[in-house]
């Protein structure tokens, strides 16, 4: 059983308490292999602070390097996943900048702005998957970061907005380009991009912007923990290297990625993992049950 | 109220008499900074002529310039969208077509075959969102047509029908080119181009080619005209700067992307319609109470 | 009647015998112009053996240059599709494979993947429409297959698992590279791909995997082959150069698929199939009843 | 001979008056099928105005649909080739930019510099090669014009700038995107670009920006009005094809260009010239001797 | 010493005779792991037959998988290297191409050319180097031919001509898209391409299309070999996977060329060839004493 | 006078002591604006150790950010400007990689690989232009170096030496990626790379590697100086754009190129700078007149 001693799931994965490096996010670790990355600025609605955008880097550029770690699950705490950019806190880098001249105005919010696509793009560049629950709202910014995620669940009370039309500027931190790469109705993208307009769980799932709605939180992270689960217990080898060659698939032609996966696989397949699996799978038995090496 | 008085709503917005400049399109002004571009031969099923093709570059060249124009609506007077391309009147072009030898031939094919591409092209260049609302039949060159616009609704008795291969070629003024990416299967792109077969609303709305299915066309144009308002209410800067990179997203690398995205928001943040829009969003009030800056 | 007398159709398209070249694929002719290509070892569940892998390369040669062959069926004889890998018969090939350090056999893994994945590329580099119709499972290699055809059907009792990831390797001859390509939700390709899982018949109709499900075998292939009869009766200039140009598209942008589809229909639409399809269609005719020439 | 009874060459080429519809430019024609544009400001060191902007642009739209046009020579009067852009006359545009704020300035600066891209595309874009010759100075704008013709002469007392950086801005209408794809060296391209200094004719010969040098302009003119008569004297479907497919190549992986190149051909050896032309070879007849329809 | 008693190297390296299965090419080893391919047609001045095209796959095929040949040499036999393509021989395909209507044609001859275009490709495919020894005329096919080797050689006497455009057509089989990634002048490229002048070797060595000139057939014949002898001393690890790397450069941005040599050298790193070659490097002992395993 | 009183400048430069935080270059400023970074380890002939490869991206980094810091020279101290890898300091990491499995040691060298590829690649990044001096041997992993450059100067003295193939390994940080980009004979690029043979000063300068040949090192540091002076003198604005949109052009097509430079330039164009620059022209004054706000 998942829950400890009938302590509802969703409190304990929670309690972890806020790291000590991290003061907007809490890092647990519910199973094995399995990293649990909370937003954890309740009060203020997991709103994304400039403390948040550093942390998300420092977080995922060390998840990336931990042989322990070979799943991320990202989830919200409180009472919404994230309120998205929290206005106040940014509001001096993005609506006061800096610079002697409008050129020089410029080359800062550049550097600025690349600053925080990084924050998301970090999320693809760790090997690891990551499957992000969202419960709630999720909001502008919180779409950027959901969009650079790999499986999105949610509840049925969940609802998703693209917000940047209503404060004046296009979206700048991933949503334009990933948000369309993501779901496969173009027409739903540009209606959500240009109204601003609240979409919510039933939407999300039919044009595939999450795969699966769960009743509730609880149920949601129950699940969430179980297929993390499920792909840590499998081959990092295979794993990883599914995501690599997924994410380079989705930029480049068929022809490329096929020539790119063989030059990848010609060392990968001798891993002893394929072995391992295949002796497993051959005596019926888990993945779970096989032990492979730290990658 | 959008109807004036008893009338209806579609009566209305095409009770604009036919423009003096356009003979197969009527131009209006159903709300400010909307812009109503009605296919406008109805006695001819909106069938597209040579005249319309050299109309609608026209048209959308001058809406891409046009600072009180923020959105455009294209839907089709009488009783169907359109019925495709005016074989009739274009039969000399493409079925005589002119020249000493075949490669003389091919070559003025090809010069109009691109011009052909270019009217559709136009209404993607143009910056400014077009929303299409398709009521009975959109068959052939409709199909190149509403793909090429950025949001798509239709009434329940819509049918839309790729036709080309029925008439011996392969469609070449951009449904092969845009279709696979408005819509998120590939399976039912080549079902639909390699067998012409009909595709009603409920399947084109669980597929993703339009967003939203009405239940006819006096209900859709309400809708559209609303939708273009919410549209329309917002900042042109961020709203034309949405259009743009997401575009630019289709036919890029995520990296790509995000690149093109910083070096335009480093120009584009620097907008007063931030503050505006902030200020109004601080105050609980409606973007349709900001005045921005004509662009 | 598609069934000849009383006998049910798909035993009736079975019956082929395995053609005497081919001992994995038994080939039949079960209208004009279209091919019908069965996956033929149910006694192995249509396990992909080396001897398949060879085989479908050189079927798929020879049916790209057979003039009548305008459209392909692929289906798979007995209880299922197919069972994917036969890892028995591939061991030595991937398991243990040659060379005299690591660097040589990696070379040699490097050849050995290549070849693989050419034998699904040949079906996509086959000009003429591939529909595929698939009935109980299709594991692993089986979905790098259905991937690389143009139209996917399948029966109600169908499932579909990217397997890869539980014996150890990331799927390398084409699953990562076109399932993403193929649906529209990135997050069940990642769900898909990552956790192994079994995805059933409405899941692959509502996320777009198949364009059609049928209740039962005998049902579908009834439905396949009316459909590819459709296909084959329309003019192969069209059919075929719909299909080059849809898949060049895929792996290009808009304005390059433009400007080659351009390229491409200033030689084709001078073809006589033009004029033909034109005046069945304007004496209301089927297009069965036009004879065009040989492609 | 090609000068007119003892009269220089040059000044019978440059006798043409400058054409009613054209203040910037002087357009002749010197021999068949050959036009000659000269930048004609002399008294302004042919210096870039406004209206230069745009007859470039309508001269070489003209000439593109000219069948009687099969080659362009283009060459400066008076003392040099051209001083660059005028910054007197265009001041208003690029120095004083209008815009309710600096998102909108930005935005018309955009609309301005990409039509200013346009007047030099616009020469790529002309399927006849153009065929450029310089005199004297080549500065700022000059070298953006000349990167973007397909041949390049210039006389002994030659000169070329890229002179941007001297005014505090980034070559923005072609030189930085245009001079390392014409000439092999990045080191000298950036010692260019980056110090703004001055690059003489033996050095723009040995790094191939030029592909002849001459003693003077008289002695250039009349190669380069015979180089442009046997480009003149060759099957228009030959010299415009080679011309389109080594503008595709440059900005396409070989494969591509290869793809591109078949597809094209599969037309345009169709011509009569490839009978015509190979006749005339195996007789030892000139090109000049053949007469080709026009294209 | 490199000739035999007195006789001179060429003769030696000719006497070779022709292959029993080739009928155009004479196929010798003059050096352990080295393999000369020479156009063997003399009587014809090595013009390119329909036997040559289909040979030229078929031996490099052959010796892209024999583990004995580390370089390839190729060169002409007789008086000069190549007339190119053999028009007699090839009339009917090109000339005179078969199908019912324009289309048809059309088709029939886009696969021909794509086979020839093959022809070359084949070269570049081939992961072993090849040198090519240019001596007296290397005309039209022999251009594209030259291009897509990897390094090219010449005598004193040797001239060069695209010859194309003088009989009608555009180079199609692979000189417009390599020559002008083969040279650094873009302008000289195109005058070439578009004059069909001859170049002869001492602007083809300061153009960089030969990397080195000899004084004749001999010497350069004696050093052609000596530097094919140094690439095939070196670890074949090294010198295919370099050829292979330069060749994806060539085609790709600088980064993606770093992403895939960091995916190609995981494993290539780990040959014991770099052992090997690193202690005879330090032992000051010429790679030629190492033996490395066959690739 | 660029040296003080008598001492020779290129010992004024080397002078300055090694800085604290960098154990293999020492920073100098030897002008204004200008920083020197010179290879620092003369008793081990510049070799590249582990604390080379970590400080290189450490110092550009920095680099990057300094307002300061406008351009930047990079020369060696000592004999030669630096024979290559470190062979000995770095062996563990290369020659003996670790990892539980072959797909686990590959997996840590592609980090290993990736993590020195971005050691040049940050060269490329910083966008303050980076002129290199080379002055005797320039071997192996300094060929990688110097590509990454953006402007290239040697001494007659110079040799140059794609070294890897000789310890059995494809050169793989850089130089295969960049070198054909570099300079504009392929034929060259392969005989270096395949042949590992020295290059000196005189074919490094009339191929373009290098823009300029000084007599001795002394002429060529003074050179060097006064070449960063004038770019240090020009508007960062200006010269930075510059650089960032000739790599940009680099790796796109002319197209995407110019699309970008607008999107880059509707800001930049607004800098006070232009003006500045503008009115110094026009007052004749030199660059180095005008003070230029810090970027």
């Amino acid at each position: 059983c998942l829950c400890s001693s009938g302590q509802p799931l969703v409190r304990a994965m929670s309690s972890a308490v806020s790291s000590p490096t991290y003061t907007t996010l809490a890092i647990s670790h519910p199973a094995e292999s399995v990293t649990h990355v909370e937003l954890h600025r309740p009060e203020k609605r997991n709103a994304m602070s400039k403390a948040f955008w550093r942390e998300m880097v420092d977080c995922f550029t060390e998840l990336s390097r931990d042989p322990d770690c070979r799943v991320v699950l990202v989830s919200g705490a409180g009472r919404i996943f994230t309120a998205g950019i929290d206005l106040m806190d940014m509001a001096s880098d993005v609506l006061q900048p800096q610079g002697d001249d409008t050129a020089r105005v410029s080359w800062n919010l550049r550097q600025i702005i690349s600053k925080y696509q990084e924050t998301f793009s970090v999320i693809e560049k760790c090997p690891k998957p990551v499957v992000v629950a969202v419960h709630g709202a999720c909001i502008g910014g919180g779409v950027d970061l959901i969009t650079a995620c790999d499986i999105r669940l949610c509840t049925q009370d969940a609802w998703f907005q693209v917000k940047e039309v209503d404060i004046g500027l296009a979206a700048d931190v991933g949503t334009l380009q990933r948000l369309p790469k993501v779901i496969g109705s173009r027409s739903l993208v540009n209606d959500l991009a240009l109204t601003a307009r609240k979409m919510y769980a039933d939407e999300a799932k039919s044009c595939g912007l999450v795969s699966r709605v769960f009743a509730d939180k609880e149920a949601m992270m129950a699940n969430a923990l179980e297929m993390a689960g499920e792909i840590a217990a499998r081959s990092p080898v295979a794993v990883q290297g599914t995501k690599i060659n997924l994410l380079y698939a989705r930029d480049h032609s068929v022809a490329e990625g096929l020539d790119y996966m063989a030059t990848w696989n010609m060392s990968m397949l001798q891993t002893q993992d394929v072995m391992k699996s295949a002796q497993a799978a051959m005596e019926k038995k888990s993945p779970k049950t096989i032990v492979f090496s730290k990658l």
